[in-house]
């Protein structure tokens, strides 16, 4: 089985060793990583932005499966250019698995980032007076449930790690499930 | 034409009524808009946001395209629920479009939420020590090119418009696009 490893790991300052971390945690599972060239190509090569995407969609269409990294990313959401992964791989059809480190509900997350209140009809809405998701999920409601039909419910940590963005015991948890389905 | 009709809109307070907006307009150019669910469910019913996913997941599959509101969305990237969608859409190699109301690009609008420097190295780094994505472009660029090679690339209005949750001006563009592509 070969699986897409997706996450704001890229922009890490060490994003190439913890890919090479991730891609040995799955070897030791029986199973291949495929991990994103962003780090991989100079971002002064003309076009390099291109050539990280279509690097990664073909990275993508050759994998059976996804790891995201849905860790909250510069604000209370996952990042977004791993979600597109995500939708991505559920619309082809793909196993879709995915962790995040911050076991928080969003809801519980939006008041760090915007002021929060509660209207009289009870809709809890940001400063923009925009609605905020407050079903008890982790994430917004298309990706959680998408992980639920298309794939494994997210998985988290009891409690959160030290080092969010190094800690892979949740994407270690996530290798195990997706070893465990057939190819 | 069947388009679906994505975008945080539906965390507005007045969410139906800018879905009848937008689907009034796609009927004015000759297509047919789908509107998401999320705030025609009752939050109180057991299972709404499970009945929300499967609502929307079935709508996208119905459709023959995607009108995403890639506008920034409580923080400095496009809101992450709608990014899945077109994720998804891309996925199913449905026609990809989308528009945002903030004509900045992504690393100008980073520095509003993050302390961002640049290493020795010249790479823009947050707070976090996270790569700051500084292609030029209007968003992570997975998104970005997603746009350019399976539809058409982002429209933006030239100035920011008085009201970004409001202005249907570029929405109005991508129908236009969408209206002129093969069925």
């Amino acid at each position: 089985m070969h699986i897409y490893l997706a996450g704001p790991d890229v922009f890490l300052p060490d994003a190439l060793d913890i890919g090479n971390k991730k891609t040995d945690i799955c070897r030791r599972h029986g199973v291949t990583g495929l991990y994103p060239l962003d780090s991989a190509i100079d971002p002064a090569t003309h076009d390099a932005s291109l050539q990280i995407f279509k690097g990664n969609e073909a990275m993508m269409d050759a994998a059976d499966a996804i790891i995201a990294n849905l860790t909250p990313f510069r604000g209370p959401g996952a990042d977004p250019g791993t979600v597109y992964e995500l939708g991505y791989m559920a619309g082809r059809g793909k196993l879709c698995l995915a962790y995040s480190n911050e076991p928080s509900t969003y809801a519980e997350r939006v008041p760090h980032f915007t002021k929060v209140t509660r209207t009289l009809e009870k809709r809890l809405i940001d400063s923009d007076g925009l609605t905020v998701e407050d079903f008890g999920l982790m994430d917004n409601l298309m990706m959680i449930h998408a992980l639920d039909l298309h794939g494994s419910p997210l998985v988290m940590p009891q409690a959160r790690p030290a080092d969010i963005w190094h800690d892979l015991t949740a994407f270690e948890a996530c290798v195990r499930l997706a070893a465990r389905k057939p190819d």
